[in-house]
């Protein structure tokens, strides 16, 4: 049987610690191919670049097993040249992250490392995103591995639907506490507000860094936010259609006239 | 009673004949206030700028009723400041285009146009995303008129959930075909393919422009890609759910030794 092919690609960059510790791993599951952004692509959600060229260059380091493409794209720029491209065949996996910071709940919207996960997902490629509730740089994935080994192994024997990448959240490792197992969790119903820091220029102009807090509405035990909480692994399914079919009977009826 | 407050931008940047027609038709419901990026920014999705900063500048007009703020971030960040830094309370309305070219099916996850709109729909304002399927600078938005405002009106009698924001797609004027009505529909199962031109730069290295083949999938009749394709405008109910709720039943058992 053939090893399977794996692309790898985040929102952090190609030179971020947690994309490093995910190409570690997944060379013991497969051949695996990393088509990432050259710099930090936080917030990319399933932008895509219209208005301008795109670059993707060959990184050669003999020291790697994996080839590296460094893309000058976003995250949803980068999986749509490996699978167009790049790549020579559809590969059996895409993973995404690992992910500097939580992207459960409402942040999934935001994020560009679960939004290439879903652009390989649109291709029927079994996708996965993981992310790690820390945003610092020298964040400890230690205890992330188990967790991202099953969940890979499970999805490699599965498969996946089409259109359906997972979205893993884990939370921050604490030496006092050890993470508990997996959860299946909705979105919790979550946001962001107050979210701009107001400054001033040199010259006296205002200007101004997106920041905020998160407020999460939903306490159900059900949602990706509690499993976290509560020191669980979240997974969510996430799906492209956008569609709110509970609203359809309703706006039928608004707009009876037309029909 | 109060005039209603009315926030409008869009992806095509503030200039974009599209918005400027949109500005016309408000004009007549509402205090009109824009926030809308200074350049085009088609594809931005839900994108945030996190990895600078943001700068929002009101452009002074005496000749406009509205007032008016060029923002160098994208439709969600104009959306974002809007509602937390340039207005003095909530809008009654959030409308977004008049888009040049369609954000139907797939494309309402590529848009920036539409993620503006969903973005205000989170902070709970009634929110609309229009879009006119043709791409050219000097569309004729004069058919969609008409539908603009039934729409417009019914919203803000009618109200909206928290959360969700209509999709409206208008087809392209032909002269030989009216426009039929407004259909409520669904997201049509469609993706884009054959996604690049790929060209050599005057040094010769490889470089690459996005395109593609829009492909349909989907030949149901309740899907916004019918409605279009027979000369109808289609209507599409969107929210920031993006749990796959059908798939859980399946992950808990492939991972039921963890629950």
């Amino acid at each position: 049987m053939k090893r399977p092919l794996i692309l790898i690609t985040n929102d952090d960059g190609i030179h971020a610690p947690g994309i490093r510790y995910l190409i570690n791993i997944m060379n013991d599951y497969g051949d695996v191919v990393v088509v990432a952004p050259d710099k930090a692509r936080s917030g990319s959600a399933h932008a895509i670049t219209l208005e301008s060229i795109i670059t993707c260059k060959e990184i050669s380091d003999v020291s790697n097993v994996q080839r590296e493409f460094s893309c000058s794209g976003t995250p949803v720029d980068c999986v749509k040249l490996a699978l167009n491209q790049i790549l020579d065949r559809k590969p059996d996996l895409c993973v995404s992250g690992i992910n500097h910071g939580s992207n459960s709940s409402i942040n999934v919207i935001y994020s560009g490392t679960m939004s290439a996960a879903i652009e390989a997902s649109l291709d029927g490629v079994p996708s996965i995103g993981f992310s790690l509730l820390d945003y610092s740089s020298n964040a400890d994935f230690s205890e992330s591995e188990k967790f991202i080994r099953k969940i890979t192994e499970r999805v490699i024997s599965n498969g996946m639907d089409i259109g359906v990448a997972l979205n893993v959240n884990i939370p921050k490792s604490k030496s006092t506490e050890e993470i508990k197992g997996i959860r299946i969790c909705r979105q919790a119903n979550a946001k962001w507000e107050e979210e701009f820091e107001k400054r001033i220029d040199p010259k006296g102009n205002k200007y101004y860094w997106l920041s905020g807090k998160f407020v999460n509405y939903d306490n159900k035990n059900d949602t990706d936010e509690w499993a976290l909480a509560n020191h669980f692994v979240s997974l969510v399914p996430v799906h492209t259609d956008r569609t709110f079919y509970n609203l359809i009977p309703q706006l039928s009826e608004i707009f009876s006239d037309e029909l």
